[in-house]
């Protein structure tokens, strides 16, 4: 069948079949998790730059986790209010701490905060905080472990123990860690594209993760092939929702079929080298929007994080 | 041949041979470019973060362009200085100026600055400066008509005028603009990436830009297929370059041979989605490095913008 584009109205009510999709996602639990579910809000070594909501997400996530001078960002966004900074503790705080700041070390340390240093140069300091949110929230043994040493390094051996003992782990499907990272996007660019990377390594269905950044502008995830329902409240689309791009940053690949986009395409090559990327477009299903792609492809989202205040 | 990878000591010298390349790329010429040949300064609508070396870098390019909005913020640079703000006029405002501000407009068109409105929403604010810019340094009877001209939108029709007269032009090669792009990164990551995409479309032979964006942390350029060296002076990559990453953004393809970075790499499959990026690296050639890769890669190079203003 030979491609297709259409734009559509501002607003209009999509219905949609299930055979059509495998995959739903509801934008707003990247922002606000379900309660009984796990979850984990990590902060990168990156100025926060969502203060302005910071609070209230940090209240949706059960775990908490700075990646090496991540802790550094969060101390600094208290400024001079002591007793602010004393109630937002993270749970760990991970990496090679060549970045961590002695004084904030200290203090958390103080504060009975679990930080974790591995040395390993083989993986990130963001691939170290993985591995303690998926302990976290797999072995009751290592929380129980961690929490009760008073070992150097709380028992965890230096150099790459945390992967060690996650290797052992058995992990075989189950309930996804609802995982929302901070400072992933807009610092350096090669570290940007590595966090675009870590979206696509833990897509595959024996991840343990499932992974958003929030940016100053945007939410950005995966949208994984065979079909993915997105949803959202009509009321947080109006207020909260701003353009919308799928961005094919794996392989070039098809949109096969959208559904609820200002600008439908059907059968439609996607290419970044060949320019033809779905960029300032938005969503006007009114609650929904169907998304069929060949290949997984990423989306960023904009959020007006100012208007965000009212739905967390 | 199987690949490998090789870690360098912090200072090497690269001898290469002319038959090892095609591409001959010069760092600092982005943002110093050859006096004797056609550049220009594209200005994109987003806070110009690199505020402390910005007027250095103007001086260096002969011609400037405001996208739409990106006038606002030129105008905002400089504040309440009238002085300075009448002295860093650009050449031309172009775009649907759906987001130039009513004061901002006025101010510079009774400066005298070439405004040309260009309403088609089938191309981006981005592509009506290339436009014009292409049409700057080919078309001399193009530069006499919209400086004389009277006439409402100085003579150019107002839907895609300058599409229309660029088609007409020949243009077969020759020497390419050196364009420098601020804003076109870190901003809403659609734009961004809509940003990189020009990047592979301007790289063909017959393209009439050499495309390179600075943003508050990296320079961003491409590195063509079959074998590029890259030069800087030995000053410049230890004051000013931090790492670099080797960004397969089009396709996934295989670094072929790496010359003078810190992890040098052969024969070596690299793939966003795989999560094999060479990112975090950096250059350890005295003052060039080798980059041969398969198909073109995107290389972002970390600058310590504050470092810069002794080398412009």
């Amino acid at each position: 069948m030979s491609e297709w584009c259409m734009e559509n109205p501002e607003n209009i009510v999509i219905n949609v079949d299930k055979g059509h999709y495998v995959h739903l996602i509801n934008v707003e639990q990247y922002l606000s998790p379900l309660s009984g579910k796990p979850s984990a809000l990590l902060i990168l070594n990156q100025k926060i730059d969502i203060a302005e909501v910071f609070l209230e997400i940090w209240h949706h996530y059960k775990l908490k986790v700075c990646a090496d001078g991540g802790a550094n960002r969060l101390y600094e966004l208290f400024g001079d209010d002591e007793s602010a900074r004393s109630r937002y503790l993270p749970d760990y705080i991970v990496g090679d701490l060549d970045s961590l700041d002695v004084e904030v070390e200290k203090y958390y340390k103080r504060k009975n905060v679990v930080i974790i240093r591995q040395f390993t140069q083989y993986s990130t300091d963001f691939s170290k905080c993985l591995d303690v949110i998926a302990l976290h929230w797999t072995s009751p043994m290592f929380v129980q472990k961690v929490r009760s040493s008073t070992e150097e390094n709380h028992s965890i051996e230096l150099y790459d123990g945390l992967a060690t003992w996650r290797k052992n782990l058995d992990f075989n499907g189950g309930i996804k860690i609802n995982t929302l990272a901070l400072g992933g996007i807009n610092g350096r660019f090669d570290q940007t594209i590595h966090s675009i990377s870590q979206l696509y390594q833990l897509s595959s269905d024996r991840s343990q993760f499932n992974l958003c950044y929030l940016s100053s502008t945007d939410l950005i995830f995966l949208i994984p092939s065979k079909g993915t329902l997105l949803t959202y409240s009509k009321e947080f689309r109006q207020a909260c929702i701003g353009n919308c791009g799928l961005l094919p940053l794996g392989l070039p690949t098809v949109l096969q079929e959208t559904r609820g986009l200002k600008w439908d395409v059907g059968n439609w090559p996607t290419s970044v080298q060949e320019g033809r990327v779905s960029s300032s477009n938005r969503f006007v299903g009114e609650n929904k929007c169907l998304l069929r792609t060949k290949d997984s492809v990423v989306i960023s989202v904009e959020i007006h994080i100012a208007n965000l205040k009212n739905f967390l």
